[in-house]
């Protein structure tokens, strides 16, 4: 056997679903929809509950502990009827300890015997019709890529999907910016296997379109859709399924199958972890001799994607409160557990600046220019040299008002316009960590060592 | 009698020549005359002895202690006879203590009764013809600006004269990068009066051209001739007789003329020195928390504009050594008493950087340029972190070299190609001094207190 299905072979023993696996799922399934289908009888209502997702379609890998059970409403029902008889029906799948989950519209989550269950109420819709929210495409997901995969193929999904887990690209939620479920069962069609999407990615370049059905007229998808890759949802031919994939994780996935392709390896799938602590983070920090910037704040309670909408959003503001007084940002992150806490790491290229900035002025011969750059800075306990000319221009050299980071946020971050929500738990209190005071947090709060861990190495795992 | 015309007065009053001055440096000139004309007839050559520069012009200021007397060969004088009897008979003139000057071509230059008397032999040329070299026009310059000029206008180049010192931008030798007094003559002649030079010098934009003769047609000058200010010579079209007119030298000029006329003051002709002392300018530095390092070599014994350039070579050099470190710099300048030691100094934005510099790699899809590039950084003590994906991109943190300034000059100095002699004494030996050790420069170098007082200030002195 070969080093590659030796390395597949093990993994497939890993991932792939054991009867008793099997049985499990069916088991706490079977009773939900059970439910759901009394309480839509007692109601009179016309439904179908149809399992969808990887359990329907047979791609799910062992680890996975998802149940998406849809609630399918009569083509034309309206999006009101949807949300109120839809949802009063869903809860009475999980009873208690549900909560209303929001991606374009609600459906209910719960966790039922350790598995996370989403029932979601939708339309019922014809290939090609355009859905009433995007869930109504789910159940036409699932008959597609049903009548096109044979058992070899599902497992060669699981393998990649577990690939794509291995290297951190695995998810379509914001979060990650990565590949969902679907768009690796659609490569698996597309290519015929899990080594032929890896050797195919591989080849990979700048952009890449995938048109299984061959919707389009070459180079036209490119004009339509502005992402790094572009996969034709197969029944709807308006969508990118592959919209949601950023260009970090699009150059990752790439970046990963070569050398994976030039030498397997399990590493890839189940990444060997390595001990931190604090003290190896702290010791890492001075090692390096970068300057880190941690922000702590609350979590504003928000379904997940909105609140990593925010929390990008947020990130990037601070990163723009950093350049506008000219600290140099060579890196930054944002963490969360989605429920107390909020992180934003930074590493700059100095904690501290120097004291002066020069500032540009006009022309020498640009005269109202000049008058009014010299009136305002001829004066003042901010001017620390000049003006003076050099070459064509008056120069000016000003006290900065700022000359540590810690010192910036500490004055500038409560009034920093971020997304609204983060904003509001700013306002309620942050803490500031810089450089050596990160071993407090990190004691304060572990989870974080190896985010700090991780952001500091740089390094994806799987590069060995 | 308004500010200016008192201002203009009290100028004049000081360095238009007494009767005395005049007898003094008449009775020099003539002795040295006298001298060479004898050895000349002795020789039984067919040369003039004629007096050159401003005092043949009456243009010299009281503080001026120049003779210039050039020794004029029949046309078509071979260049070799002008070097060799040229020469001779010029240092007749002025017994020992005379050195061997080169501009374009040798002349003698010596100390008598405190007067630096240049003695230069020339060959006779007419008006628009092609001199041997090009002292040979000056007594064609003579000629032209006593033609042009009244008493009042003599005034007047020597009012602009002084302010051009004031200000800084007398001289065009290159260690200044100013106006000639030639140019003073020419801007005098060309717009009537002290007053009116500056009126329009204030009016002067990105390039002026000025020609007198009208030798040109609009807009050809700009295309002929490549500096900031076009004066074409009156004697020869060929010539920019501002050609050595700096773009900092001419856009200084614009600022002070325009805040001149708006404020006449005698501080512009004769400004007041600070007083200051090496505990000031460490106090400075502290106080604007910039990191300042020096350089002190030796001197290489050259004729002046030989030695500038080399020094502005060299200068230029070594900022661009400290930029491919990434040490950022943020001013420099050079000094020189033209004798025993030559200094070059530089503001950085910082004396340390950080250990780690971020190296970019390729684009993750050019699968050769990767193998390379990680081929290259996967292992090894050099690298801090990485290498990891930004993007589409693979990146690098490599320890730097030099994280300070001093040790990378120590180490990099010595083999720097700078110019031949300059590098020679810095291969004999230099010194280095960085932020507090410059106090122990200032005690030993008295002289570069001012110099780096002023190169700290940066603001010119005639701005108030």
């Amino acid at each position: 056997m070969s080093a590659l299905k030796e390395v597949l072979a093990e993994v497939l023993e890993r991932v792939k679903p054991k009867p008793k696996d099997r049985e499990k799922v069916m088991g706490v399934l079977d009773s939900i929809k059970r439910k759901i289908e009394r309480e839509a009888m007692a109601k009179g209502l016309n439904v179908r509950v149809e399992v969808e997702g990887s359990l329907a379609k047979d791609t799910w890998v062992s680890t996975d502990r998802d149940i998406d059970l849809f609630i399918i409403f009569p083509r034309g029902t309206p999006k009101d009827v949807l949300k109120e008889v839809g949802l009063q029906i869903a809860k009475s799948g999980v009873g208690e300890g549900w909560r209303l989950g929001y991606a374009e519209h609600p459906y209910v989550e719960a966790t039922v015997d350790g598995y996370t269950v989403e029932i979601v109420p939708s339309v019922e819709i014809e290939e090609g019709e355009r859905p009433v929210t995007a869930v109504d495409r789910t159940p036409l997901h699932t008959k597609f890529v049903l009548s096109k995969m044979d058992e070899r193929m599902k497992d060669d999904v699981r393998l990649l999907k577990q690939f794509m887990k291995g290297i951190g690209v695995y998810g379509a939620e914001l979060k990650v910016g990565g590949f969902s479920g679907y768009l690796c069962e659609l490569l698996v069609i597309n290519y015929g296997s899990f080594q032929r999407v890896l050797e195919e990615a591989a080849k990979w370049r700048g952009r890449t379109v995938i048109d299984y059905m061959k919707y389009y007229r070459e180079g036209e998808p490119e004009q339509v859709f502005d992402s790094p890759l572009i996969i034709i949802d197969p029944v709807d031919r308006r969508r990118n399924a592959a919209a949601a994939v950023s260009l970090q994780c699009y150059a990752t996935f790439i970046a990963a199958a070569e050398r994976f392709i030039e030498g397997p390896s399990i590493e890839y799938f189940f990444p060997t972890k390595e001990e931190v602590d604090a003290s190896k983070v702290l010791e890492k920090i001075k090692e390096r001799g970068v300057s880190l910037v941690v922000v702590k704040t609350g979590c504003p309670i928000l379904p997940s994607d909105v609140l990593w909408g925010e929390i990008q959003r947020s990130l990037m503001k601070i990163v723009g409160l950093f350049e506008r007084y000219e600290f140099k940002v060579l890196d930054q992150k944002a963490w969360s557990d989605e429920e107390k806490h909020v992180v934003f790491i930074f590493e700059l290229e100095s904690r501290r600046l120097r004291l002066g900035k020069i500032r540009q002025g006009p022309k020498v011969w640009y005269h109202e220019d000049v008058k009014k750059f010299l009136g305002k800075h001829m004066e003042g306990k901010n001017v620390l040299a000049g003006p003076s000319i050099r070459g064509e221009r008056w120069y000016v050299e000003l006290r900065r008002k700022y000359t540590d980071a810690k010192e910036l946020l500490e004055e500038e971050l409560p009034i920093l316009q971020m997304s609204k929500d983060v904003m509001e738990e700013v306002k309620k209190g942050f803490e500031l960590y810089v450089d050596d005071e990160i071993a407090e947090l990190c004691t304060k709060e572990p989870r974080l060592v190896e985010e700090i861990h991780v952001f500091l190495r740089k390094r994806p795992i799987w590069l060995k």
